[in-house]
């Protein structure tokens, strides 16, 4: 999993199904110190995570299993899968 | 998912049969200001992108349900599932 | 597999059901002198793994498998699999 | 998918036997200008790619489909599934 | 899939059960002029493979098939499949 910050959202109208009405938010990598790492991407959120927030991120299969009723049909590859409320250290 | 910018396209005849008919976009990875991040890629296209516009990629198995019926014989594993309409930051 | 030492951990109150319950531990990937390499990424924890202690990931699916009674529904893609007593060289 | 240069092969006489009998070939990716990024890799031909050749790789899952009549035997991760006549840009 | 130099391994006492009885090899990846390129991993050996020798490293699920009776609960995520004799250039 990794440490990102949500910095906005992306507008997209034509696009695979399984991702319609999906709230596709922009995500900066960042570390424990809150130094962004790495480059932007997308995630699908399935928490309710909003602009300024740090979230957990997780790739691939087990991103579909965290937004997905039918997931074999679900092209997504990106979920925000938790709100970091602190980092302890 | 990534966000990416369609800068070409792969002119190849002699490639794997799950291929053969499909649009090979070559995708130049940015973030949400548009900068290049990365390097270049291929991404099958599902969803009509044109040169120069923004697009979102998904990678692996999602790639694979984005354009393919038969996705146990299908090899791509990068596909264009949408067009970036704008960055809302 | 990845070589990484635990710096910390995360606290997430709202997070899929999946991670319910789970150690998520903040692990700085290191080569075999120690020194870090690349950044940061969280990671469920399945052997008790304390802050500083070097640990063995492994990522993707076979992550699923170290912690998760029901992989279906598990979300996770980083597990500590293994603490490492030493590097031989 | 990305872009590769084919330059050379290697030879493994103690290998898995899923590997036996294939050409595995050195690549080294590049962008569409021809010039590379990042490092080799090695990867199976399934569509007999010579040295000095523009191609297409794919990875994971993907890959095995391309050159394996039994894929859950085999444990290649990375195939050349083309052959790049041209970059239209 | 990857060329690697073996340069040591890892003890480990405590561990998923998957991983007992393992050799963990720790491998750097180089290119095909053994020049060491990013960061050192740890792969389990099905090959016998000793230290100083060049490998071919698979990652993912692949890793799973090279050295495992049972898949479904290996945690495994990199195997050494096949020892190089030499670079063909």
């Amino acid at each position: 999993m990794y440490m990102a910050k949500v910095v906005g959202s992306v507008v997209s109208t034509q696009k695979d199904r399984s991702l319609v009405g999906r709230k596709l938010m922009i995500v900066q990598p960042v570390n424990s110190d809150g130094q962004s790492v790495r480059h932007e991407e997308v995630a699908a959120d399935s928490v309710g995570a909003g602009i300024g927030e740090y979230v957990l991120l997780v790739r691939g299969a087990g991103a579909r299993r965290a937004t997905s009723e039918d997931i074999s049909k679900d092209v997504n590859d990106c979920s925000i899968v938790g709100i970091i409320d602190r980092f302890d250290k």
